[in-house]
């Protein structure tokens, strides 16, 4: 029986173990830093078994799904422990300085820089959930270091979640996420500590809010293990993001003061070619 | 046979105008300064007939439900024709203005100023929907400006369309809206800006684009000709709570920039009380 070490049970590490265990027949170790989230994913059957990195050694695949700041050091003692056919793939939202971490690793080769580009707001073991990378997009980074087998394996397993394949530097990985990603988060958490503080002076100011102000600041219920590392790691990008964000913000700002009625309007019809990039 | 007449055969008026006829057996007169949606409201079956101002004598209700820029001009002329026993609501975001716009017209008391928050970022007869309202809340003002049998017809509505009623000041609504609702636009408008900017350099950034991304951004495919007219008639509340956001952002940006670790997930981890607030 093909086997998986899943190294961080929270929402991605859970979901990929439910997925290895139905759509690929894997039995699923796991190992968690916190004794007590790995108790839950074994309670919650989402892994098989608690064991310690020595099982990597035989296993066919090992996830790091632990946070961006954490991986380094998850990452080396895993690869410290794998056999000739285990593949590596850390779950990373950012991938420069995690691919930098282990560029001088002498089993370099078993690791696949990995990201799938899903998530929910949610954490931990209880947010695990099938089906969670269909159709989203994995990304793959610095195949070329990388063992063509075991790159062939992490591909197969993509695939059989579903999940649609791309190839990407690094830098244009890290660069593209502080848009796509990362800035989405920043602003949607700002929205909520907005609204959260004229709250205080404004009671019951939530039973106004509808669907639209729900689906605006919903990542602003993410997690801030997972996400404060993020900011930081793929700081450059981010900082670069969010100054355009702003900078956006208070040009839009000052043609609601001006009353600038046609250049308000023509502004919103442009953005609104968002609707066909986005189906 | 009770009858309503829509003014204004979008979004909201087209949905309205659906409940009207399921949930109250109203019959639906339709009008729409555009001919075209109109017909399209017919075709749609949205509407029974395509009438003129002069049908709101003999109906039971008249919905005002065009861009807040143009509802003066409409609620004045639905004022105009009211008969004794027509309730006259407009659907407006912004209710200042359109309140202080009728203070003083002679059938002030046949108005009642509405505004159900709820919506999708879709807009004309084809995105009218049934259940659009259900479980929102129906913000009245100033409802002792009006007659108060006419203000129970349109509690008794809104309780057939499933919604929770809340009496405010139309100053504590558009500041509340500010936040809850048009503050969230804005921030939702200006992300799909700095990311459509961003893809003009680095092609298919959307790939990558996940359901956190779509989430944040689905507002910004919203109506211009609906949400302009919204950010200038509310435009002193808009702009408190965006340079509110933009204060908020650029600390933000100070803590990733110095690094921060521990500020920033105190801050995260405040802000995900909005977890227990947004169920």
């Amino acid at each position: 029986m093909k086997t998986a070490v899943i190294i961080g049970l929270g929402l991605i590490g859970g979901s990929m173990a439910l997925e290895l265990r139905k759509r690929c027949g894997y039995q699923i170790l796991g190992i968690d830093a916190n004794a007590e989230n790995a108790q839950k994913a074994l309670a919650l059957n989402i892994i098989d078994k608690i064991v310690d990195y020595n099982h990597i050694t035989n296993a066919d695949m090992a996830i790091v799904a632990v946070p961006v700041d954490i991986i380094p050091k998850v990452l080396q003692k895993a690869l410290d422990y794998v056999g000739e056919q285990t593949v590596v793939m850390d779950m990373g939202s950012v991938k420069g300085s995690i691919c930098k971490s282990v560029e001088n690793h002498p089993n370099r080769k078993n690791f696949v820089a990995s990201h799938p580009m899903a998530g929910t707001e949610f954490s931990g073991p209880e947010a695990a959930i099938y089906n969670l990378f269909d159709h989203k997009v994995m990304v793959f980074c610095e195949t070329e270091k990388s063992d063509k087998h075991l790159v062939e394996k992490a591909i197969e397993f993509a695939q059989k979640l579903n999940m649609r394949i791309k190839i990407l530097s690094p830098e244009a990985h890290d660069r593209h996420t502080a848009y796509v990603s990362h800035l989405s988060h920043v602003s949607s958490f700002m929205l909520g500590k907005t609204v959260l503080e004229i709250e205080k002076d404004e009671q019951n100011i939530f039973d106004l809010a509808s669907t639209g102000f729900a689906s605006t600041v919903r990542l602003a219920k993410s997690d801030a293990a997972m996400w404060c590392p993020i900011f930081l790691e793929n700081r450059e990008n981010v900082l670069k993001s969010l100054d355009e964000y702003i900078k956006n913000l208070e040009e839009f700002r000052t043609l609601i003061q001006n009353q600038e009625d046609k250049k308000i309007r023509k502004t919103i019809k442009e953005i609104n070619y968002i609707k066909k990039i986005l189906k």
